[in-house]
């Protein structure tokens, strides 16, 4: 059986659970592709995780030229997080024949043209289902199994941590200020929670969404963006007696060659699929002119669940490879 | 540009919405898949179909021995529905080298051994997302993005005619006839709607959905089967009171080697992401050892979204063509 080899960047959450689904899953994977997914590199310093998943030590390196330049590596998978160094890692992979795997929205979205160029450049792949949804598999039914569709509108809920925050507020009738400190203390947000909280973590994976449903590249420092941190319990109860649910939404519509696109949160009617997604979940609701709407829900977090994405995209790369 | 030559088995109310969407979205295909997509045949009767879907008569043939053996057909689209004579010409074509894409339940699971087996030893592609869950890509997303998992749990509301009973019922407090003749006067029910009603129509569609997920093949004969013809409004009133809806749920489950199955009425918690699955839409709620819970959501019959399974699968074949 052939063996596609993988060097994965960082072994934090989704470097990390990546390995584990490759592991846990072997004989299930090895039988649906007929081959074998090997990890022989990781570029990771903190050699606790990599004891911790059972990598013998050998196989970690603190140099990422040892991974981006090595000749018997096929896959590189970049879950480094943050634009910089793991663009500049992630050009030089593709620009050494490797294709590249990544869950990184903030690399994806800030050099998007220049990344995507680069793999056809070099006759590579370059996927990033887990940058949008976690393990939601949206993007590659975006680009495959719907695209005899033009695609007209995309509302998504992206951001677990202000999902959980707005579902508390909604059902439970707490404050902002008090449920984020909840969920600072139980993992659920950062200590600095301004990315989440603000929406500029959904603004970068409204980018990548609208790159892909519409051919149409906005950096997310152009998408008009506001956050959920001056949601008032007024607006939760103002939303109620609408029938409606606060959310977070990434909304792009095209109407003719115009795209209109914001992040912010808006009323959701109790009746809209959207309205019952609620705490760390999220969801991607997507309008085509043939299939009308469709919606995608699940996990947008979490190492197995984002894992899930990655895997996805090694095996449909090391098929065709 | 490339052309990939198609011929369609029927130009009803999928095998229509297919050439439909083809024509519709001409430029976008074209552009997505640097490939031209040309049907070149046509087996159907009906002239007026035909006529009003803009085809040249030239195209239609009443003969399917000139789509089945015609050296220049690349793929065959079988849209006639039942298990024959659409299973014999589905191997015909497969058999004559050609790629095979169908929304044909009853047939697939029918014969889904036979017809995979034909596919693979022929070294053509066999396609049938639309035949579960119409427009909705979880089929791809089963065996592409999601492949990385092992399933543990599959669920779906499977069928538009019963979903669209059970809502109004469940609103409106309408009792199961008045509904069903509504819905049959509003051309949402068939005149004998016994294969919807009775959950044969899902039985097909779970037979399948569990050949991808647990490569497991139970025929649908043999999954227990419970329609909703018995649901009296009492029933919906008891759920109600327990905080649920009562959905037609096909439901497999795998524990170790065993994997247990059916097709029946099942009352769902008000907060399942299934209970907010409403009138004609479809949805299918997934679970993998990776991903967790997944739920795809969309419409499950008419032309174009159908159609949209349909187009995706053609697309799919000639791009790797």
């Amino acid at each position: 059986m052939e063996t596609v080899k993988i060097g994965i960047l960082g072994l934090g959450t989704v470097g990390g659970g990546t390995y584990q689904i490759l592991e846990m899953n072997k004989e299930t994977i090895e039988k649906r592709i007929q081959k074998q997914i090997e990890v022989v590199k990781v570029l990771e310093k903190n050699m606790e995780r990599v004891k911790a998943l059972g990598l013998p030590e050998s196989c970690a390196t603190t140099n990422p030229d040892e991974i981006l330049c090595c000749p018997e590596i096929d896959i590189v998978v970049e879950a480094l997080g943050g634009i910089e160094p793991s663009s500049t890692f992630m050009l030089t992979a593709l620009n050494n024949g490797k294709s590249v795997v990544t869950p990184n929205k903030a690399a994806v979205a800030a050099n998007y043209a220049e990344l995507r160029e680069a793999a056809v450049k070099n006759d590579v792949e370059f996927r990033f289902e887990a940058s949008v949804g976690g393990g939601i598999p949206a993007l590659t039914a975006i680009q495959e199994a719907l695209c005899g569709n033009e695609f007209t509108e995309v509302m998504g809920i992206l951001n677990g941590t202000t999902n959980y925050i707005l579902t508390k507020m909604t059902d439970l009738g707490l404050n902002y200020d008090d449920v984020l400190k909840d969920a600072q203390a139980k993992g659920f947000a950062e200590a600095d929670p301004t990315a989440d909280v603000e929406g500029i973590d959904v603004a970068n994976k409204l980018s990548i969404l609208m790159a892909l449903a519409f051919d149409k590249y906005v950096p997310p420092t152009e998408i008009p963006t506001v956050g959920i941190s001056k949601i008032t319990m007024d607006d939760i109860e103002a939303a109620k007696e609408k029938h409606c649910k606060i959310k977070l939404i990434a909304h792009a519509k095209k109407d003719g060659d115009e795209v209109s696109y914001s992040v912010k949160p808006m009323e959701i009617d109790e009746t809209h699929p959207l309205a019952g997604v609620s705490n760390e979940f999220n969801a991607i609701y997507i309008t085509g002119n043939a299939v009308d709407e469709v919606m995608f829900y699940g996990k947008g977090a979490g190492a197995l669940p984002t894992g899930s994405a990655v895997v996805g995209d090694i095996l449909a790369i090391a098929k065709a490879l």
